[in-house]
């Protein structure tokens, strides 16, 4: 019987926020009273758009490249992403002077790719509907000797991702409720990771698309369900399944998972837009989306929501807010 | 012969600056390594989006409304603006506890007419083309006995839109150059006095709409120039001249007075929402948009640039960038 795989700890959260600490920024915490007004409740927005790249995923990315070994450094890594992890990657190889080569879609959006390759990433292009970018990265990795790091399912990625939630407390406090964009569960566990050791009592919310509700069906059977690639705007959380790590700690530590649709994602796009002065992309809408569907249950509470990322062209955030 | 009116000093900022600290937010400072590699200069941009209803102008109107006797706050306070001014002295007003008339462009974006409402302001209309806000304002002043605060000729608002600068360089230290937005001067007046304190060498740019450069004009004749309401997207700088005030501070401490067009304002628009996931109205772009021009001769220095608001309806925001 194989071992199931060791998970990271919130040791390794702390581990992680020393090691990114010289690179990553500390986003800040931002707060609209017309928003606590209209939701009824006392809301924080940890606002990963700020981050560099424009996404968390530079937390786990770096985190995960900076403990490779010298021989890995020299062969390089590989990656695959929608979007924002192959940023991360990219940016956190250039950092660290370590080759990258990623596996991007070719329907990612334009500034994602761009950004990818302006950060030194060799790209390689695959067809999300029909092709398998995991055994497309995986062949590369063998063929090459290259270094895979998985966008979620990896201790060190997770590790990573968790600093978000650990800066949030370390700067507000406990919250009663946390809401977190889900899409392979990197930063939904490694947000609980955090939460547990920093807010005992607050409740963790994950939130995906309502066209991709794997993680929902996981959490309900209590193993993990593979759907088709989701379409739907919130391009980061187009995933098809959780990662064995990511489901082990969400199944242990989330009190639910929600879904937003599309529309619920552009209305809360306006939202950030017109109240907060925000540009963020449809992922990362989708934590405040579904505290807006819940304020009822809210009410007079102290909660947080994490706010992913902001990469999106503009060109394609007009449209969608035209 | 009339007596030359008194102008405020960096004193009085300082006075505003304590005012205005429960109420005002700090706001951030934030900077971009992609537009540093661009422009070939270290830039940092003092986010007045970020400022309570969305603009700098809160800090100068809640400054003058603190200010009012027992009898003046009584009464009321009326003002005119095309938008930023009415939101912020509603706003002011409703935190003071003093009733507020503001009389506003018929144009004038729906969010800010909105705002305005929202804040318990009582507004008047007029039509900017054919009628005189000034007078209209006066008038009602006159007849209900209300206290007239001007959107910028006035020492006590001057003062208050000087904190800006103040907070700049106090977490940044020295700048080769500011650019600040120009309408009347009010933050542009406000800010040479804090820089003349706080950075005596830094050069200081007003930058305004180039349908509408009286700002330049009046330097270049050394008196105020008064022009027709200008056409532009730049709805904050729609001003037909200077102030008494703001122009003698101006004409003794401003090195250069600069323009934008249009189009250049929608081109910084869309770059602070791709590379800093920024919404800034037209008028908040005027000082990047010099930047991006002036670039040559601003290699390798230290910059700032305040970007003056962020009021927008997401739809107009939209078709700007779409």
């Amino acid at each position: 019987m194989p071992q199931p795989p060791k998970l990271p700890t919130y040791e390794d959260v702390r581990d992680a926020a020393v090691r990114i600490a010289p690179h990553a920024h500390r986003t800040p915490v931002l707060s609209s009273r017309l928003i606590n007004e209209q939701v009824g409740a006392d809301v924080v927005f940890k606002c990963e758009s700020f981050q560099r790249m424009g996404a968390f995923k530079f937390r786990g990315a770096f985190n995960a490249l900076s403990r490779f070994t010298a021989e890995q450094r020299r062969a390089g890594v590989v990656a695959y992403s929608s979007g924002n992890h192959a940023q991360a990657v990219a940016l956190s190889a250039r950092l660290l002077d370590i080759p990258a080569t990623i596996v991007m879609p070719y329907d990612a959006p334009a500034s994602k790719v761009a950004a990818t390759k302006g950060y030194g990433g060799q790209v390689v292009s695959y067809d999300r509907y029909t092709e398998d970018s995991e055994e497309i990265t995986r062949t590369l990795a063998a063929d090459r000797g290259l270094t895979l790091i998985p966008p979620y399912d990896h201790a060190d990625v997770i590790a990573g991702q968790g600093t978000v939630a650990k800066e949030l407390f370390e700067e507000v406090g406990d919250l009663d409720a946390l809401f977190v964009p889900l899409g392979g569960g990197g930063l939904l566990s490694g947000t609980a990771l955090a939460a547990r050791a920093l807010s005992p009592d607050c409740r963790l919310h994950g939130v995906e698309p309502e066209a991709g509700n794997d993680g929902q069906q996981s959490l309900s059977q209590g193993a993990i369900v593979r759907i088709d690639t989701p379409k739907t705007i919130a391009d980061g959380a187009q995933t098809q399944h959780l990662g064995t790590r990511t489901f082990e700690i969400i199944r242990r530590e989330v009190t639910a998972i929600h879904t937003a649709t599309d529309d619920e994602l552009v209305e809360a796009m306006r939202m950030f837009a017109s109240l907060m002065k925000l540009v963020v992309e449809p992922t990362g809408c989708l934590g405040f989306a579904a505290v807006r569907k819940l304020s009822a249950q809210l009410r007079g509470q102290r909660v947080g929501v994490i706010i992913s990322g902001g990469n999106i062209d503009p060109a394609r955030f007009a449209s969608l807010l035209g």
